[in-house]
C-alpha cells in the first residue's frame, strides 16, 4: 500500500495575491504529514500533523488566522478520526487553543467522549495541561478590518463564494503503509457566524470520517449544507458501494435534494491506487504527496480550476 | 398515506416500579403527537409536540427529569428534523431551557444555521424571549440521590447497562397524510458525563435524521457508539437499498466493526406501510399510533423484550 497524505486549504476562492502563500501552505502541510508517514508513523499522526501545520499558518481560517463570530471572538472546531476502529474526537466552539485539533486528538484518546463543546472543552484541554494564547493571538489585522468592514454573516456567505474569501476550513486525508486510514479537519467556521454556531467541521459524517474499510474524508465549503447531506459518511457510502461514479453520484444526489451545496471533499480509499481515486470539485487549493510503487517517490499537485480527476 | 407517530423513551432497561409511568408517558406522547397529525399538522409537528410531552415528563431522561453531569449541572442535547428540504435544527450542551425540542426548532427557522452549542444556544432563546427555568427544576429529587451515590461515569454507564438506570433519552418519527417524515430526539445524556459532552442527540446522522425520499431515525442508547457510526443516516442508507433485512444488515454491519454498540433506533419509513416496517432492537419503552386505513383507528405497543418486528 503506497502511503499518501492529501491536504487542503478550504473550499472559497482565492485572491492572485494570496495564491502563493496559499499553495505553499498547503504543499508544506502535505509534505509535513509525508514526512510522518516515511518515518513510520500512522496515518493518524500524518493527519494531525498536517492539520496542525495549517492550524499555525496565517493564511489559513483555523486555529492562527480564524475569523471572527458575530461578538468579535474566536470560536473554533476541528475532528480527528482513526479509520482503525472508528475512533474519533472533537471540539466544538473552543477558544484560546491554538491547535484545535490536537485537543480533538485528545478527548478522543482521554476521555470516554467523542465531542466535547464550549467551556467544557476548554476546561478540558486545562485539566491535561494544554496551551493557551489570547484570542487576539489568532486573529489577524486583516481579519480584524474584514470584520470590522462586513458585519452581516449573509452577506459575507455570498461574497465568500464571489472570490473575496481568502481562506477557510482545511483538512488532511491519508492512508499509511499498513493501509490504515485517517482525517481530521479544522476551522473557524464561517466570519460573523452567531456565537456558539457549529458548523460541519466538529461533526463525525459530515466535516469527516475515516474507516479502513471504504476510506477517508474530509470536507471543507458551506457547513450547512455539508450537515444536511451529512457528506463525509455520504460520500464514503457511495465508495463503500464501489461505484466508479463515486463523485457523480453524490453531485446527484444533492441536485435531486434541490438545495444548494457549496463544499468540496476529498476522499482517500483504503484500497487500491489512492491517487487514481482522488477526486476534487470545483477545487480551491490541496497538496498531496503520494509514495507510489517506491517509498521515496513523490509528488505535488495544486488546481485551482474545476471538477478535477487525477489519473 | 395512513399518518403515524412513533415515539421512545430510551434504551436502558426500566425497573418495574417505573414501568406503568414509562408506558404511560410514551402512550401519552404518542397520543398527543398523533392529535397533531389528526388535525391536518406536519409530522415536524407531530414530532415536536411528541418529544415536548416526554421533555415535560420527569420520567425521562429531558427537559424535566435530566441527569446531572460531572459537575452536577443539567446540559442537554436536541435534534429536530424536517424531511421535505433536508431543514434541521440542533441544539448542545444548552441549560435551563425546559422544551430543548423547540429551540432546535427555531434554531431550523429563524437562524441561518444548523447547530447552536452552550452559551451561544442560550443567547439565542433569550434573543427570541424564550422562557428559562432554573436548574433545579429540570432536576428531580431522585436524580439528584442517583447522582450523590454515583460518582463515576464510566461505572454509570455499565450500571446504565445493567438495569439500574430508569431512564433515557427520547424521541419521535413521523409520517403526516401527505407523506412527510420527521424526527425529534432529546436528551440529558449520561450521568456524570464531562461538563460540555455532546451525545448523539444533537448529531444530525447520529441521533436523528429525516429524508422524504427514504424515511426518519431516532435513535437512543450509548450515545459515543451511535456517533461512531453515524447510526441514524447508517440506517436510512440501508432503508435507501431497499434491503428487506434493513435491520439485520445494520446489525451486522456494527458487529463486522468488532466494537459495542448499545443503542436502539426507531425508522419510519417514507413509503409503504409504516407499522410493517417498525422495528425496534434490543426494545425498550415505546408506543405508536397509526392511521391505519381509517383516521380513526389506532393502536398503541408497549414492549420490553428483545429483537421485534411489527407485523
Amino acid at each position: 500500500m503506497p502511503a499518501v497524505v492529501v491536504v487542503h486549504g478550504g473550499a472559497w476562492s482565492v485572491p492572485d495575491k494570496l495564491a502563493k502563500a496559499v499553495v505553499d501552505g498547503v504543499k508544506m502541510a502535505a509534505l509535513d504529514g509525508f514526512s510522518v508517514l516515511e518515518r513510520g508513523g500512522s496515518a493518524l499522526d500524518a493527519v494531525e500533523a498536517a492539520v496542525r501545520n495549517l492550524e499555525d499558518n496565517v493564511t489559513f481560517n483555523a486555529g492562527h488566522g480564524a475569523v471572527l463570530n458575530a461578538d468579535g471572538d474566536v470560536e473554533l472546531d476541528a475532528i480527528i478520526m482513526d479509520g482503525r476502529a472508528l475512533g474519533s474526537g472533537a471540539v466544538s466552539s473552543v477558544k484560546n487553543i491554538p491547535n484545535p485539533v490536537s485537543l480533538a486528538r485528545a478527548v478522543m484518546e482521554k476521555t470516554p467522549h467523542l465531542l466535547l463543546t464550549s467551556r467544557g472543552a476548554n476546561l478540558f484541554a486545562e485539566s491535561i495541561g494544554m496551551a493557551t494564547v489570547p484570542t487576539d493571538t489568532l486573529v489577524t489585522a486583516n481579519e480584524r478590518e474584514e470584520w470590522e468592514e462586513h458585519r452581516s454573516y449573509v452577506a459575507g456567505v455570498t461574497e465568500d463564494f464571489n472570490s473575496k474569501c481568502a481562506h477557510d476550513t482545511v483538512g488532511a486525508v491519508a492512508v499509511d503503509s499498513a493501509g490504515n486510514v485517517a482525517c481530521a479537519t479544522s476551522t473557524g467556521g464561517i466570519r460573523n457566524k452567531m456565537v456558539g454556531r457549529v458548523g460541519d467541521a466538529a461533526i463525525i459524517g459530515c466535516g469527516g470520517y475515516a474507516d479502513n474499510s471504504s476510506g477517508a474524508v474530509s470536507c471543507t465549503g458551506h457547513g450547512e449544507s455539508i450537515l444536511k447531506v451529512t457528506l463525509a459518511r455520504l460520500i464514503l457510502s457511495h465508495m463503500e458501494q464501489g461505484s466508479g461514479d463515486t463523485l457523480h453520484g453524490c453531485i446527484l444526489f444533492l441536485t435531486n435534494k434541490q438545495f444548494h451545496l457549496h463544499a468540496f471533499f476529498f476522499p482517500v480509499p483504503s484500497q487500491g491506487n489512492p491517487q487514481r481515486s482522488l477526486h476534487s470539485w470545483l477545487c480551491s487549493t490541496w497538496a498531496s504527496v503520494c509514495a507510489a510503487q517506491e517509498e521515496s517517490s513523490w509528488c505535488l499537485h495544486q488546481d485551482s480550476g474545476q471538477l478535477n480527476l487525477l489519473q
